[in-house]
């Protein structure tokens, strides 16, 4: 299995702090040893970084940690152990696609099962996995349903969800997804999200003795989520719901009631 | 304008040395200071790394330089200098797109006029840049002219040089492209190659006093091409032909006699 990580933000900000912890996981604290990578945004660019080391030895890692301040709206982040293909680059979430001029990231936690799903009519994959074929059939899906015409976000959602459910019976199914924007999730067993907003606390990492005090790094109205498999700090994780396509819009879990014709510009 | 660098292995190698002088031009020796980036081929996956800092002051190019092996059949690199778009991330080369089951890596310099372009049908660019916009063309003319059936290279090459010479019509048009496997390149106006294969000699980069033995870094078997819009080291560089898109595979010139139905097989 996989561990999974995301964030959206109202404000580009830096994911260190989670990251520190969860990279962790990569071959320290846990055995998702065979590679990880992450997909972060800047202005609508995706950047992807995918490396097929471990996550916790990882000088690509490293150097993130280090240098990068990686200040993005959203980023998504993966460390893999194996199930369905090989070690290598090509098997590294998150996997990335132009659609409606906007690049998508995708990461994915569980298995699927490959022979029971169709064949792509559009997007190909380029590795192995039954994770990449999934994203491919959700772009295909929605490529189908909307054409060239990027949808309100209410009418995305409602596809997302459907095909999703198609996808999700046949496996395990915990997704990230963003188109730079928005940020979808789905649990089919662990997924959970925390929020911090004002008034900010502080947290501590339950993968090493790291701690913050949010107050002293954030404006009052910055606004944030943090998803992840397992919580990565000592504050109030909140499992998703089953079976459903979460979104995230500025910095907090969106419910529909803040307009149903929000579209995914950036 | 920009530079251009690229590399096509007949073995998965090092760019590093070439690569030390490339990177100086941004900034340093050479005026390049819009942002920089870097393709090269994990296996068949394309990691692609860009950056809007100046590549001679980028803390990710020194990263790139001390600890990343960067051992790749086929590499492209960009410094820009911005002559369209604004000085961001979306706009920095190369730019990917997903096609045929592959990631195609491109980067241009000179400029097109993107207002007698036609609009891309299919692939859409992301940023402003007149290049992402020449590359999505390229790209579409692929498309309709083979479907989603990869051609033998000798057809692909017909095409290839068809739409480049439309494209090329519009303004100035050097570019390197690359599907992982085989690296094409045209030049209008500035574009050198050099190549390297036993008995391998050494080189000094005119960028800076760093010289190299190739022979002590080589195999007896190894080769590889080196493109670049300059020279980059005192070894002798051949122009390419103008307005002609050169093919290289295996780290050499591809001259179509190597085998006419030779395919983009990974």
């Amino acid at each position: 299995m996989c561990q999974l990580l995301g964030m959206n933000s109202l404000k580009p900000a830096n994911l260190s702090f989670s990251l520190e912890g969860f990279l962790r996981r990569g071959g320290e604290t846990d055995e998702h040893i065979d590679g990880w990578g992450l997909a972060y945004y800047e202005d609508c660019r995706c950047q992807l970084l995918i490396d097929e080391a471990a996550a916790a030895r990882s000088a690509m890692a490293r150097w993130v940690q280090q240098q990068h301040p990686e200040r993005s709206r959203n980023i998504i982040a993966h460390i893999r152990k194996a199930t369905r293909g090989a070690v290598r680059a090509s098997n590294c979430h998150p996997f990335v696609r132009h659609f409606w001029g906007k690049e998508w990231a995708f990461a994915h936690n569980g298995t699927v099962a490959q022979d029971k799903l169709p064949r792509p009519q559009h997007f190909e994959p380029v590795g192995e996995t039954d994770s990449e074929l999934a994203f491919c059939l959700i772009l295909d899906a929605l490529q189908a349903r909307f054409g060239d015409t990027q949808p309100a976000l209410a009418d995305l959602w409602v596809c997302l969800q459907s095909i999703t459910a198609e996808i999700a019976a046949q496996g395990v199914f915990n997704f990230v997804l963003s188109d730079g924007e928005v940020l979808f999730a789905h649990r089919s067993t662990f997924l959970h999200y925390v929020e911090r907003a004002y008034p900010f606390g502080s947290a501590h990492l339950l993968d090493c003795p790291i701690g913050i005090d949010f107050a002293q790094h954030n404006h009052l109205d910055d606004r944030m989520v943090i998803i992840a498999t397992q919580p990565l700090t000592d504050e109030v994780w909140y499992p998703l719901p089953v079976g459903e396509v979460v979104v995230f819009s500025g910095g907090r879990r969106y419910d529909g009631s803040q307009g149903a014709d929000l579209r995914l510009a950036i």
